[in-house]
Parts: structure tokens; C-alpha cells; sequence
């Protein structure tokens, strides 16, 4: 098996592209994934400062490492969710990776600034701890974003979640997530703008590119995400996608280009429609946004609001 | 288990519904489910003739036993598609259910009318035999049902069928056929109505249905089809199903009530575009027809064509 570009002994085949690449070309063939989907989709424009939401997992350490190798300026935002050890863990890589490369992060931790972990939200909710943890990190992504003065906040999401994910709407046609999925969130009033440039990397691919780069990161799935839907969906996805390389691709791309327009207006309206949470001033369609629901419930305090001003 | 309508013992138990039916009360809940569809969907008006395409199979012969059962004047067509022995006995089967119901079925047999068979067509024309076979299926059907003067076409198609070719029309978002999946296609110049009464009812269902009636049909599935991705997608969905009953209900009925209309403009487009066939006057984007196309390339000679009206 020869490398596609350069003829050398390869040390990967990706299936779905029918090429095998040398360590180095391999390399080479992520990096211009990632600038394609970010040219694609005007991901960034130049002088834009990034912050990327780093969880010491193999994607988002990857798409770090893959960000500066293209020269952005980008800094990293580890938000520390409680999940005992597996949350001390994969705060240590975060960290490590920075100080090895000489790069900045910005820690959060939930507990310690909100008062309460992801296990306490989630059963003081009563949401499943994955739904708990996704709006607790949503809210904090864009909050400190925002907070700090970045143009863009990039998370890991690869081609692999975002089939997984596209599934479970689909599966459902719940309009309003298949309205807001996709690899560009422009900024809005209290919203910074949200990218995903791994969405032509698969989960595979990112991790044999940590290990040819030397990336260290977390391997342990996250204890409490075991066993729900969307691992369940990557399997059923995994499958098809053995039988015929190139599945999952032509599913999430021809979304992109054939479909999601026809959702995105109903979410457009929506976010038009939103005012001010009375506890932290994020954007809501009701008086106190979900974060601060959770909070709320899970601290069994009530919040302290806002000034009044007036209006 | 005790039937949930009458508390008698049951025979069947339905875990998407989490009921259960004896014998006769299960014949209530299918005829139920099929009196519904057709009114939620506006499907048949009081004194119209209903042509139902039968194949022999559970579902085709199901649905016209059904239809009569719900005093709908309809009338059978069989088309023999000259699949070897196959036809022979899917035919056989029809016959019998018409004379021992005392009932009307039309036939055509495509080798003896059009000069091919399926393999033949698949063959010559370089399509997957269930490509050449349902096309042309559409085109008889169409064309059956408006020279005999049919109001509405009914097919068989039931609720895995929908779930099966809605996972490829979505897994590659082919918008035209996701703008043309519907339970009721309305009538058009050229073009019968077509509907599909079955959707809220499955395989298994059918299959018990058929059973419990004592109606005789064709078990083996068409040996041009074995292998093909629609049946790989019925068993994906299956395994869904297993997990978390009512997936593929939830995954059909939610697409017709959140998701069809946004596609459904662009094939009113295309409808309204249409010509004549200049050899069987059916509706087409082209010159000639796909059915007058895999005809003609699959008989090797030249198709006599209709009088020129010098429009």
C-alpha cells in the first residue's frame, strides 16, 4: 500500500476517499481538510482571534494542534465539569497540551463557580446527564467566548458525531435541532459565532492523527455517556458505512447542501425572538435561560438577578 | 396476554402500540388503522373506483381484502413482469384471491404486451433489476389505471416499506424523491392519484393479517431483489425498532407531518414542466419516456411513435 501523493509506504488507508497516505502526507491530507471546511463555509477570517473548547479528548486536542498548524491565532477553553475523575483526568492533558506547546487556557470550573457538577444538574433536573452536561457546556462555551473578546469559538465535532447526531433528528425530524445543525452558527445579539472544521475528519482519522503528531489525550469514553443513543446511532452508522465507504460523508454533506436550508428559517425566527435571561443576560426565549433553570434546581437556591434597568 | 379491546385471550402483541389482539379484534384494528389513514389523509372520496396493484404478496392482497372490508369499490390489477417461475406463481395467487372473492383483476403481462422482461430491461438498459422493475411498475400502473378509467391507484406499500426507502432517500438526501414520498400523490394531467393506504400498518402485521383471514399468498420474496440495500436498510431499521419501539413510526409519520412540505415544492415545479412521451403520450421531462426508453433499448428496435398533432 503505497501513500497517495508521495509513493511512499503508507501507514493508513482511508476507506471512504479510496487513498492510503505516508505519516507525513497523512498529516498534510488533514490540514487541508480542515482549510477546505474552513474556507468552505467562511469558518474565519483572517486576524480573527479563535478560542477552541478543548475536553483532552483526541478531537478537540486535534483540531487545537491542526488550528495553530495553519498559522490561527487560537486559544483554548477547558470547562471542568465535575465528573470526578474522568473530569480530573482530561483537565491534566488539556493543561499538558498547552504548556507543551506554549499555548493559553482558559479554565472553568462548574463546580467551584456555579455550585454544583454535572451529576447533581442531571438528577436534580431530571434530564439525562449527557442533555444536562451539553447545555451546561453550550451556555459556558458561548459565555466565555463572549466574556473574553473571541470572533469564534470552535469545538471538535467530527464527521463521525455529526452523522451520529443528524441520525437522532432525523430519526425524530425534531425541525428545530435540524434547523441549528450545521458546521457554521453566525454571531447574533449575545451569540458568538460557533464552527465545526473537523466535519470531514472522521473519529479514526483524528486519533491516528494524534498518534502520528504525538497528541496525548484522554481515551476513556466519558462514564456517564455510556450506553446512550448516540453511541447506539454510530454504531448502526458504522455499519452501513462498512458496506459502503463514503455513507456517513454523502449523509452529513448532502444535508448541508441540499437540505438544511429548508429548516433553518423556522430557527432564524426563533433567535429573532429572544430576549435576556434575568439571572446572566443570555439570550431566552422565556425569563431565565435553561442554564440557569439547572443551576437553579440543582444548587436549590434561587439565583441573584440582574439589575433592572429600567426598560 | 389479554386482547385489549374485548379482554379475551390474545394472539398478537403489537409493542409499538404496547397492546395486544385476539383474532377478531385484531381484524377491527387493521381495518381501523387503514379506514384512518385514508380519511387523515384525504385519500379516497365516497364512489370512487379504487384500482389496487396486486403482486400475490401479503401486503397487495392484504390491502384489497381490507379495502373490501371497508366497502370501497376497487377492482385488482396484476402486472406480470415475466421474473421466471416467479411471476408465475405471484400470479397464480392473485387469480385465486379475485375468483375466490368473486372479484374483478385486470392483467398485463409485460413480455406479451411491451416485447421484454425485467431481466431483459435491467439488462439492456444497465439498471439494477428493481430499478427497471419499478419503473416499470409506476408506468403500468399509471397507465392501467387511466385507461380504465380509475379515480385512485392503491399500493400495497406498508410501514417498513416507508421506513426502508424514506433511510435511503434521507441517507442521501435525494430531494426529489423525498418531495415525491407521500401517502397520497394527488391527480395531475396524465397522472392518477396514487395512495397508500397500508402506512400505518407493518410487515409482521400484514403477514398476521393475511394469516388470521385465511388469505393464501406468495411467502418467498422476489429472487431478483435478495441483497438489495433497500433490505439492508429494513434490517438497520429493524434493529431500532427492537430497541426503542415506535422508532419507525415516529420516523415515517414524523416526516410527512414536520418534514415533506419542505420538499414537496420543487417536484409541483417539475410536474408542471412535463410534455407528452412522443411514443405513449405519458407525462416526461424529455422526448420519450424512461418506461419507452428501457423499452425500446431492451426490445432493440425503434418504438412506433404517436401522431404528430403539428402543436
Amino acid at each position: 500500500m503505497k501513500c497517495r501523493r508521495c509513493r511512499e509506504p503508507a501507514v493508513i488507508d482511508i476507506r471512504r476517499h479510496n487513498a492510503a497516505f505516508c505519516q507525513e502526507c497523512f498529516q498534510h491530507h488533514c490540514r487541508e481538510q480542515v482549510r477546505r471546511t474552513i474556507s468552505d463555509f467562511d469558518m474565519i477570517q483572517p486576524g480573527e482571534r479563535v478560542l477552541v473548547a478543548v475536553s483532552g479528548g483526541k478531537d478537540s486536542l486535534g483540531l487545537w494542534h491542526l488550528l495553530r498548524a495553519l498559522d490561527y491565532d487560537v486559544d483554548g477553553l477547558y470547562v471542568g465539569l465535575g465528573i470526578g475523575e474522568y473530569s480530573d483526568t482530561s483537565g491534566a492533558y488539556a493543561r499538558d497540551f498547552a504548556q507543551m506547546h506554549g499555548l493559553k487556557l482558559i479554565e472553568v470550573d462548574v463546580p467551584a463557580e456555579y455550585g454544583f457538577d454535572v451529576p447533581d444538574g442531571s438528577r436534580a433536573a431530571k434530564r439525562a446527564p449527557c442533555s444536562a452536561c451539553g447545555l451546561s457546556k453550550r451556555h459556558i462555551f458561548n459565555e466565555s467566548a463572549m466574556t473574553h473578546g473571541y470572533d469564534v469559538l470552535a469545538t471538535g465535532h467530527n464527521l463521525d458525531d455529526e452523522a451520529a447526531v443528524l441520525f437522532g433528528n432525523v430519526l425524530r425530524w425534531d425541525t428545530a435541532y435540524l434547523g441549528r445543525q450545521h458546521p457554521v452558527l453566525p454571531e447574533a445579539p449575545g451569540f458568538a459565532r460557533k464552527v465545526k472544521p473537523l466535519v470531514r475528519l472522521g473519529e479514526r482519522e483524528l486519533a491516528a492523527y494524534c498518534v502520528l503528531t504525538g497528541i496525548d489525550y484522554i481515551v476513556e469514553e466519558c462514564p456517564m455517556a455510556v450506553g446512550n443513543k448516540h453511541i447506539g446511532y454510530k454504531e448502526v452508522l458504522n455499519a452501513l458505512e462498512e458496506r459502503s465507504p463514503g455513507s456517513k460523508a454523502s449523509f452529513v454533506h448532502g444535508f448541508w447542501d441540499h437540505a438544511y436550508e429548508r429548516f433553518a428559517g423556522d430557527v432564524a425566527q426563533e433567535r429573532a425572538e429572544l430576549g435576556a435571561c434575568r439571572a446572566c443576560g443570555a439570550p431566552t426565549p422565556g425569563d431565565l435561560c435553561a442554564f440557569c433553570r439547572l443551576r437553579a434546581r440543582a444548587t436549590g437556591t434561587p439565583l441573584p438577578m440582574l439589575q433592572d434597568d429600567g426598560a
